[in-house]
């Protein structure tokens, strides 16, 4: 892919709506652009690293046996209704609602738990229907009161949603573990470790939930962890004085950002909303139900805030739009021949061949945040013996020293690199 | 892909909300379910046909030139304000225009003109940041007063949205046949001829515009087309005692059904929000702008209204779920070692490992409507010479005979009939 025919092309502007860390670098480098506050447009970049973090959610949810699909957006007030939860006021603070020009009611949806319920009670007649695991990736709306935090609080954002509809309640607990673990192999392949959090169930039930927190200086939450064994728990529900309740010690407190949460819901949608199925007993049962949600769009700007420095981005390898970042120093041809060699060998580059300075080129290169740099040039191509073919020099985006190598080493080393990651 | 672990695992329910053959029949067979009148939830199986049109428009799109990015649908009225649309009495009536608790005005979005135009005015400075050429699959919302034919005209659907913008009319008009091109190709990819048809600009345009007509007696729409050459106009705009501007022949009348739309805009957009640009001479410009649509949802409800019979659907091979339904009679173990080879040989295949009769088999596997059905029985496995394989029954949806084959033939066969997609 050529920058010269790329959208931005540029990124000279100054865009001064919002002066969160994350907002600021993806919108100088072009991955995001704001159309108010709390709403962005994904940009070619931007929905390219959105796409790659949903790819690593769909393969390990597929693993668990889940299956993807749809709903819609717009969602009637009746359905809402059947759990009262249209009228909670908690409810009521983010959702958008509104009535329409015949006057029927309408909610924007933040979350999907009574449209599936009603969904599957549709399908569900006996427990060899069950389980039933579903998921979507689409739009949420959150009518936030403050947006100030770029894509890590928007009003509007994708989601990755999963619901899961159990016989009993210990083959939900079961899915439930598993899904855990999903999640936690999700975010280390795209590049953290996260605490499994206990939360409070917000509204979504009053039980615990499980929150997945990624420790951040700059994350709006606050959690107790333990240094020696799993315990984790939000701010909210911990009191100060406890210690951790397996090991005996005080517990950590950190800022921490939240990138997932998971909510056993138990039975108290089923039985508002009248979903149960026959047993093998022929008895009536109320179906065990959960919910799992990750945003994507939530997880680029938790990764930017992380991962970055004073000149840009630093993208994990997983979920960068691009592999390399090729820069040529008037030696288009020979750095054509190389986009083309190293495009062949399953490696993605973005070919900065724009008209414009070396000291520009390599400004992007830092900012846009891709994980290798190749140079093509005078110099490196005079290097070449004959014996080893074309030398570039390389430089990885997190290392200060660049490097002089044979394109055959280099297209090895980032093949091995990008094998690890599955 | 086993269909005892498929949502939803089976069809017996009768749904009686909408009575649009596309809607009985998506319903029917586990494709589609109604949230409320004009509102589908894409269940697995209808997600992964969208998702098959849309990979052909991407393909196709990105020949082009178009990349791919993804806008809000949450729109401010102070942005359609710009062009007056929002006050437009036709606008009115299809967007939904709500005002949020903390009295800020929304629309949700029909369609994306003063977003995008917006967003590009941000990043053009001279003529050397055009032309741009940008496209997105997402959400559209229409209020519509009547939502009666399935997913033909929804409330909420998936819509393709191409948006280009450039230095002078010429190079619009350029790209706007090219995008004709592209269309026509799409539409044969997917499996029907269309008519480009001129039609009324409506709450876009002051100008025709040009319809893509599926010929169709279920059709809302009325064209009347040449015979013997390209000329066709939608009946909105025609007189019916002219003739073919071209051929002097009476023209044909028939109903037909829209699948695309494209609008080539002029410079009203950018007159009306201020998107100026530097040309070659230094001189500020007004920048010349199109729009071109596609919707995959409603694109799956014409298939469906033009091809199925009384038994259920009958998908083209490029955006079928599946291409194999594989039927098991007793047989299980080596139905397995059958999907095994064929997924090896890149072949989609649903092993129908239910528990259900022979006949209920059959009839979902015309319900669902894949272009091939596989029976595996005691009664194929028994000709099996030990020379030529494992022998299959092999029927094509479209056929009324079934063959005796091997699986080695069989396969060569699909494949041959999956490249000529290409």
């Amino acid at each position: 892919m050529r920058y010269s025919t790329f959208f931005p092309k540029s990124n000279k502007r100054e865009f001064k709506e919002d002066l969160s860390k994350n907002a600021v670098l993806l919108t100088k480098a072009g991955y995001v652009n704001q159309l108010m506050a709390g709403s962005y447009t994904l940009l070619p970049l931007g929905l390219q690293v959105i796409g790659k973090i949903n790819n690593i959610i769909r393969e390990e949810l597929n693993k668990s046996g889940a299956q993807e699909m749809l709903m819609p957006l717009l969602h009637p007030k009746e359905i809402w209704d059947t759990t009262g939860r249209w009228s909670d006021p908690e409810v009521k603070k983010i959702m958008y609602q509104f009535e329409d020009s015949r006057g029927k009611n309408y909610g924007l949806s933040f979350t999907h738990e009574e449209v599936v319920m009603n969904l599957i009670g549709k399908y569900i007649n006996s427990y060899k229907d069950l389980p039933i695991k579903l998921y979507q990736f689409s739009t949420k709306f959150r009518n936030e009161p403050r947006a100030k935090s770029g894509v890590l609080r928007a009003r509007e954002f994708i989601m990755n949603d999963l619901y899961s509809a159990h016989e009993s309640e210990e083959d939900l607990n079961k899915y439930y573990e598993e899904v855990k673990k999903s999640y936690v192999k999700i975010f280390k392949r795209i590049g953290f470790n996260v605490k499994i959090t206990e939360a409070p169930g917000g509204v979504f039930t009053d039980k615990y939930t499980h929150e997945f927190q990624f420790l951040s200086d700059v994350g709006e939450d606050e959690i107790y962890y333990c240094e020696t064994c799993d315990f984790a728990r939000n701010s909210e529900i911990f009191n100060k004085e406890d210690d951790c309740p397996n090991c005996k010690r005080k517990p950590i407190k950190a800022k921490s950002i939240e990138v997932g949460n998971i909510f056993p819901l138990g039975t108290k949608y089923s039985k508002a909303q009248n979903v149960q199925f026959k047993d093998k007993d022929g008895k009536e049962k109320d179906v065990w139900f959960a919910s799992y949600g990750i945003g994507p769009t939530r997880v680029m700007g938790a990764v930017v805030e992380a991962f970055s420095d004073e000149s840009g981005i630093i993208w994990p390898n997983s979920i960068s739009p691009f592999q390399v970042y090729l820069v040529s120093l008037g030696k288009d041809n020979e750095a054509s021949e190389i986009e083309k060699k190293l495009e062949d060998a399953g490696i993605e580059v973005l070919f900065d061949d724009r008209d414009v300075s070396a000291g520009e080129k390599f400004a992007s290169a830092d900012l846009l945040g891709f994980p290798y740099r190749i140079v093509v040039s005078e110099k490196t191509l005079s290097m070449d013996s004959g014996q080893i073919g074309k030398m570039i020099e390389f430089k990885k985006r997190n290392n200060e020293q660049a490097e002089f190598l044979s394109l055959d080493e280099v297209t090895t080393k980032m093949q091995e690199e990008m094998e690890v990651l599955h």
